[in-house]
């Protein structure tokens, strides 16, 4: 293996009790993984002097890149930078650059700037600095032998600031290396051993230098080909072809030829066919709506939702009937057909889905079981509806609801404009 | 330290090639941390025999506990199980009660039971099989010597079904352990270094035993106290004084005396003054309310909210008058403020909070510049709007849009009820 082997180390007490996720690490590893790096091992160590040291020996004995982020704020468990400092025999110096950022900083938030944050402008004299235009931690550079380490703040938005700005131009001229390139097909509707078995012949006949991952989410999965090569062109072609030999095997369960979320591959459907769409939702309380909003550019076919999550507002904005909500109560087919009819009428949309529930922890004694959700999809022909039982916690089941619903409107739309000819 | 000491270990080329985000060693070392075992490392590998065995040596020389997760599927790329047969000295061996459990599922979902299947029906002879109810991957209990090592599936809500219903129990049972206490207090308004400077000689003064951590998220601060000691009373007494020491100090910045997030501090004063809330949301488009749903219990105080993201439901929903939005555009205080009044008689609710604004990447010629946030609060006898100015791209700024949001709301009901003497 030709490429670049890294490591990442991230630090902080916080971590490792468990009261923050790590989303760095993750992010920094796809963002090396462009450039042809690979993250070998990420290992999470608390704000304490010998398991930093002992991290940075361990990883660096293996690696020829450590990212290390965390621990160095301004407070007194954060260690980090004199330590580096000590670790790479440097001096601690004012730099008069990060000095000036920082009193800039302080100016426009109208802080004092106080005696504790003169040492956040303190930096070894021996590493670059990387410049951090969002926060007060400058990240930093240090040679050792032919290896680089680069510490940066632990501060999501910060670490990606500095990374992309700063750290990932340098690392691209400093490290030449393969070319290491991904293929992704998402799929719906069938899980990992059926899938497996389904493309056996074409994943023993894989050549040596192109693997290929299953990464199983909720009523999807991914597959993912990794090929390395000295020539991306012919690489390139090569992941194409098997690509395409993949997904014209899966055809009835493939739903995309990248790696984008639902969100996005519904929100390429509706652009393309130039259709608006609109939500109401009672159990899942705007999360829906929340994900087809974080595509850039939704606007373009997504009104808006109504989040109805008392019956007064399904009868009052969605005219949903008063006689339905008696006879059927909330969480029925009929309840949720009416949501769906006035959802397509008040938001004035080409398609709508609608969806309610009960997602737990209790259920009110006259209601359905806990974890009974109807769904229902509509355009101004057809309602399709569907009912579901989650049998997980209030949090899993509202996020089982969000990509089950996604899934169902894909297949509506998908359905409606292309029979399957076999039906 | 007379705490266990722990390492969990995940497994998965996902992980280091960042298409995943590892949220089970938080939840993992959250839940080992209530028994008292202190997770020292967290190391991630791929799915790669060397990598693993190398995992495994290095942390079981310092832990004696070692979690492991991921790597249990039954394609091609999961290799754990039969390494760890390996590495135990075990003999693979179909067990009849996963057999059973396995075949019962695939019959539940309609699906062939095939012959690689029967695989994950085999299990170490040497282990005590933790019964996965949501899955076909068991999880698995080893002893070696004194030190104990758990395998789990990657699925988070499989592990995390393992680990309550079988493994915690029994972990429980295995330790004995020192009692390791938490006491937390959430501030909002404030930097880490004003607190630190604020506190600073209730920090020094801390006893051996007693920590204090820094856990800074948008525009708030969580401070983290944790003790440890035989006596658990004691230490629970030493803990509550200190953290009212601290909580004293820092009056008017703090917002909970426990962990709990900004939705959750909301719903507990809408429940104890019992009044309503709804949202109009525009830019954030459903995820503040997708927070406030979040809370389980939220339908006694939430009505719903209204996601306006085209400005013709601006108007035709929420009554937000043409010439406004002709006059002053979308975003702006105007509009704003006819969002909440409309928000507070459509949604026939006591407390309304509304949101509009641009978060990229791009913004209409006409408009405010990308970034540009209004946002207003009112009740029948008050508005309060406020302005911001989110330099990140959509998605932070989406985030930032939220908490920002939710801040502003506690503080408009607060405000609102306890007016602050000093103005």
């Amino acid at each position: 293996m030709s490429n670049i082997a890294a490591a990442i180390i991230t630090i902080g007490d916080e971590l490792l009790i468990g009261q923050t996720i790590d989303t760095n690490s993750a992010w920094i590893a796809q963002h090396l993984n462009e450039l042809g790096i690979d993250v070998l091992r990420r290992v999470a160590v608390g704000d304490d002097r010998n398991a930093i040291l002992t991290a940075l020996d361990t990883e660096l004995a293996n690696a020829e890149l450590v990212i290390i982020t965390g621990g160095l704020g301004p407070t007194a468990d954060d260690i980090t930078k004199p330590l580096l400092n000590e670790y790479f025999g440097g001096k601690m110096v004012v730099n008069e650059s990060v000095l000036e950022h920082l009193k800039d900083r302080f100016l426009k938030h109208n802080r004092p700037f106080l005696e504790r944050n003169l040492k956040q402008a303190e930096v070894p004299d021996n590493c670059t600095i990387l410049f951090n235009k969002y926060g007060t931690a400058p990240g930093m550079w240090f040679n050792k032998q032919d290896k680089v380490i680069i510490s940066l703040p632990g501060v999501p938005f910060e670490m990606v600031s500095i990374m992309e700005n700063e750290a990932l131009p340098k690392l691209r001229e400093r490290f030449f290396s393969d070319a290491l390139l991904h293929r992704s097909i998402v799929t719906a509707g069938e899980g990992e051993s059926f899938i497996a078995e389904a493309i056996k012949d074409i994943e023993e006949a894989l050549p040596a230098h192109i693997k290929l991952a299953y990464l199983p989410g909720a009523g999807m999965v991914k597959l993912r080909l990794t090929g390395r090569g000295k020539d991306s062109i012919k690489l390139a072609a090569e992941l194409d072809a098997k690509q395409k030999d993949v997904a014209k095997r899966l055809e009835n369960i493939v739903v995309a030829m990248e790696d984008i979320p639902m969100q996005q591959i519904l929100g390429r459907w509706f652009t393309s066919h130039n259709a608006t769409f609109g939500l109401a939702e009672s159990c899942t309380g705007g999360y829906i709506s929340h994900y087809i909003t974080q595509v850039a550019g939704a606007s373009n076919y997504f009104n808006g939702g109504i989040v109805c999550y008392q019956d007064e507002l399904k009868e009052k904005i969605l005219g949903v009937k008063k006689e339905t909500l008696e006879q059927y109560h909330a969480v029925s087919e009929q309840t949720v057909t009416e949501m769906a009819q006035g959802a397509l009428r008040v938001l004035h949309v080409d398609y709508a889905f609608a969806i309610t529930g009960l997602l737990g922890p209790a259920a009110p004694d006259d209601s359905a079981p806990v974890g009974t959700v109807w769904m229902a999809v509509a355009n101004k022909d057809t309602v399709k509806t569907k009912m579901f039982h989650f049998p997980y916690d209030r949090e899993r089941n509202k996020e089982m609801a969000a990509s089950m619903g996604m899934l169902m409107i894909l297949k509506f739309l998908t359905a409606t404009l292309t029979p399957n000819p076999s039906r």
